[in-house]
């Protein structure tokens, strides 16, 4: 089954939309586009009765919330109908009392200690338990991670890495809902152990082309199951958030 | 003895087939196509009556099942008529009590304690033990290992790692199939201890050509004991799976 | 809101302004002029009434001062209304009594303990508190922090670390100010965390051209909220500061 | 006094052959040809009489026969009249007792504790001892080592891990056997202590050039004590092994 | 307050000299005239009254006073007249008896136990001390240090290092005198911290060209408070040490 | 005073030699012919009367002798008259007792423990107390050491390696002989510690041009006290040994 990510010139690249109930991971530089895509396709879902999510991991919902006001999603309207949440798994704001001991520690004792326990970035398990209560609470269908890299899956044995965020996307899969995983694209020309954990890598692209010219462009790198575009295409932004165009190819 | 593998335009490439008995690494991008071409070596075979089974260390066979599906490869008949095996190693999904613990640790304490230990990835002791079970009850006579870089052969001694994976192949060899280990391919560039250790090495590529477009082709590093093509050739997704085309030299 | 930064070009390229509140991200390599943008910024709202702060963390205030004198910047004369601060957070300056024992102790026993604890770098917490304290007593309303980079974020964890940077971000929204965040842009190609983030990224560039020449050249990569310029366009010193010219685009 | 490698355009290059007691280094990418040099140079001693062994340190030497056998070199018969011998020193095949043991320990305990100890590699102590035992039993005067990655030489220090090689190949140099030791080419553009250990240095390329040909080529890095050719020469495999060939400089 | 050079061609390129009781870093590759410049710059105060010192870390004295007669730049007779000083800081010549004991010790026991204290790089309150007394002894005004590289700066920490450095600067700036810190640069491609923390940064460079022709080259990166040249511009040595030319853009 | 290295076309390009006991650094990749050019060294002042060691630390004297009695320096004449010297610093060659015990210990106990502590390479110190004897003993004027790789001069501190070079090479200069540092160049692009401390650099070249010809050239990168030919120049080997030939600059 063929969900529709609503993004206009993108579904028709991926025989009509994203598999039901997969996990796609969408990888961008900074300012490429990724909460854009994400809002896009949980929109779309709520706009056909799919309650969506968008589990925000760093960033404030308050930011992200201002900022999609620009475009025309209808964010307000389908939050105030439950079919669109945007939850806080941030850092917590405040600095407060631990913070303050914690600063009197000399930098000898330990390098971890500046930071207070309730502000460690998210273990799988817990990331995946918050994703859960939510998912059920409220039938979420579409889920949006931003972001994957967030998440603690640090180990010493690339194997464990893998093996512990293949666990993560199974687990979610388990929940039934089609969800994107954004993820901070730092070396644009390695091959990740998350792009081999999900089953489909979409590259949002940010650069400057030989002519000193700033492309904006989106790419399907993999897409299991799926006969999908391979091309490097034109991205812009309209007012109703991201839009493919036609190919770069020369 | 040459071993078919059905994939149209490959076995001419290699003097008619894989040599039977061996270990051959198969190292792909993510979306390259490394799943689609495993199981149709073992359909090959499964069609001929020769029993094949397909070790999933990190994905789930429910998702390569359905995307296999896709292909006109029998891969349901042949399931159900035991020549076709799916064998599941990948991390135990549900996450649970131990998780529940282990999430209430610092990370100061302990960085690996945040996955329970019954999901570190297999030894290749444990990864053999499981393949010996399913080899020996069912008959196997070809097997896919998806992936190699799921086994946890870390070392802290480069040659000591060369021979665990060297023992590794060994001992499947021992076992008598003609296996296709699967290996992700993160630095195109590099030459691994994997390659050495393997009797053959081929490449599934996708890259984008100085034209901006993207590209797949398959190349044959290695091959011992036998006089293969060297060039990088087309491959294109047909009904049946890969299918590799005219080499891609100018 | 937009926020005028003032600087001669640059604000027609993000729909008039800075987004009030929000915290910028402005990376730069050395001579690149960093210190000449934000001290524009803050001296534009000073000439309008806001108060503005300038945090140095490494460079002495008086070097900064004097060198800004060379601008028609009226820093002296909004120092004097309380309308511009700049607040010396930098290392203490004199070597004293504690240097002299941790000198006599070997380098083997210590590789830090060549420092006096009066000199490690601030916590993001004491940074923050520093920040707070001038912010409400002065009521200032535009702040620069130079730079982001003399904080210690250290953790052992690239996760953890992001958070770190996250929660100070989110911290310093609380205080209202519409903040730029200096930092030194060490490895041009590569996207950092604290690029992801910030809620706008500025890079200063000065580099030398295929043909021998210097160029001194701004380019917005990240802006969120705001449709902004995406080339890279001339800069030039003028006794006003900084001006941003035309598109360096053939 | 020079020793004839027997490989076809090959001996012209180095005034008519290898010195008789060095050790050179023989270092190549995954499919390069090293075994079948190893095995040439090994039965063209053999078939004049000189006793040759091919020292296996990981891979099977059945499979490194069976695919000898392709090649007209009289592998079969040169063995039986106690010619050439290949000596198993790889990893001990069978997984046992020590292993389904070392398999419960959780990998926080011990990284290396997944291997039992007689599956570490040798130390160049020990691979000495082997080969020396086998020289002086069967009066061998021609030697193959494949591979030196796979001895055990790591150091913390570089000049340690250079002296350890160096007192490796000085050892050997005392046995009176021409000696090659097979190394594994992993960063082509880098020098390697390996290269300044041996007395003269070969690489066996098997790269794709600029036209997306594999190619294969043979360079002779260093040859003390003689004047030697330096071109990139063409590679081929005919039915007696590799054949050196005409330069591939333009 | 502007202080000149003395170097040909190059207090043009800065509005007349660097300011008044400012730290400089001239980084540059071997060979690439560093000695020269700092000795050039100090006679030339020195011939105007203003003493001169260069500080010198690790290279012998005799050998750079043997150097520096072979320009007319008066070295001798400054000397004599106090107004130039060359301050040996580097490692004690001889051997002894510790030396001796250190060497017993096996490497297994301590890495760096094999040189003596005594010979342990200078801790940068240590380096500044030895400073300060040549300083307020001989009424210094100009500084070279030689080099910034070989004072023990070292921190587990990022920050911490820009801190020491910082606060290194920030104490010589309080001696009053302009400073040049000579500084090795080993990755002409990196932005370093020392390059952060100094008010100027210039690079003489030491290249080979596309047409593989030696160049030689100076280049102001960054210039705090002064509007400066920013070509790579050529170098030469003339017998009065070096002389900046014309513009080597094209 | 400038001493004549009598390779034919190098000492013009230094101002007609070396400088009396300076200490250079002659560093090139395997091959190169840096053995070469320093028997040349030796072997022109023995010539002369003035007596050279050659301090072998890793090569065996034996092999360096034979190869250099290829060429017409007259070394075996020079030896029996005492004026030239090959004295043997390399390991000591037979495995004994000591080896046949840390073989037995398991790689887990201690990484460095598979080699005798007679075999580890020489501090500084140790290499300065031998070179002392024999030049105090022989009344040695020049020597080359091969090679300055080969000494443990391991640090966990940069700073505190330069210095422990920069100490071996101002006692170096005590003796009072001039001295030719070999060293292996495994990074031609990066500059070394060994070149800031040296008096002077020389390259030599082995290198595959743009062709694919080898190309040997020699390169002057430092001379301290001397203006320096900064040409790479094409290098052949003569019957007399290295001979330095026109520029290769186009």
């Amino acid at each position: 089954m063929r969900i529709k990510t609503g993004i206009e010139g993108f579904d028709t690249l991926v025989e009509g939309g994203l598999l039901q109930g997969r996990q796609y991971l969408l990888s961008g530089s900074p300012g490429s586009g990724k909460t854009t895509f994400g809002v896009q396709f949980l929109a779309t879902g709520a706009l056909e009765g799919e309650a969506g999510a968008y589990i925000a991991l760093s960033e404030s919902i308050d930011t992200i919330r201002q900022d999609m006001l620009r475009y025309n999603l209808h964010v307000d309207e389908l939050e105030n109908k439950k079919k669109l949440f945007f939850i806080d798994m941030g850092p917590s704001i405040n600095y407060g009392e631990y913070d303050e001991i914690s600063n009197l520690i000399t930098p000898d004792y330990n390098q971890q200690s500046g930071e207070s326990p309730a502000n460690t970035p998210p273990t799988p398990f817990s990331a995946y338990k918050t994703v859960e209560t939510h998912v059920k609470q409220f039938g979420i269908k579409r889920l949006v991670v931003d972001s994957l890299s967030a998440i603690r899956f640090t180990s010493q044995n690339p194997a464990s890495e893998e093996r512990s965020i293949g666990r993560f996307i199974r687990n979610l899969k388990n929940l039934g809902c089609t969800t994107i995983l954004l993820s901070e694209l730092t070396k644009p020309d390695a091959y990740t152990i998350e792009q081999f954990a999900s089953h489909g890598v979409i590259f949002l692209h940010n650069f400057m082309d030989k002519h000193d010219n700033m492309v904006r462009a989106i790419q399907i790198i993999k897409m299991r199951g799926t006969k999908h575009d391979c091309e490097m295409r034109a991205v812009e932004f309209t007012d109703k958030g991201l839009k493919v165009g036609k190919s770069l190819k020369k």
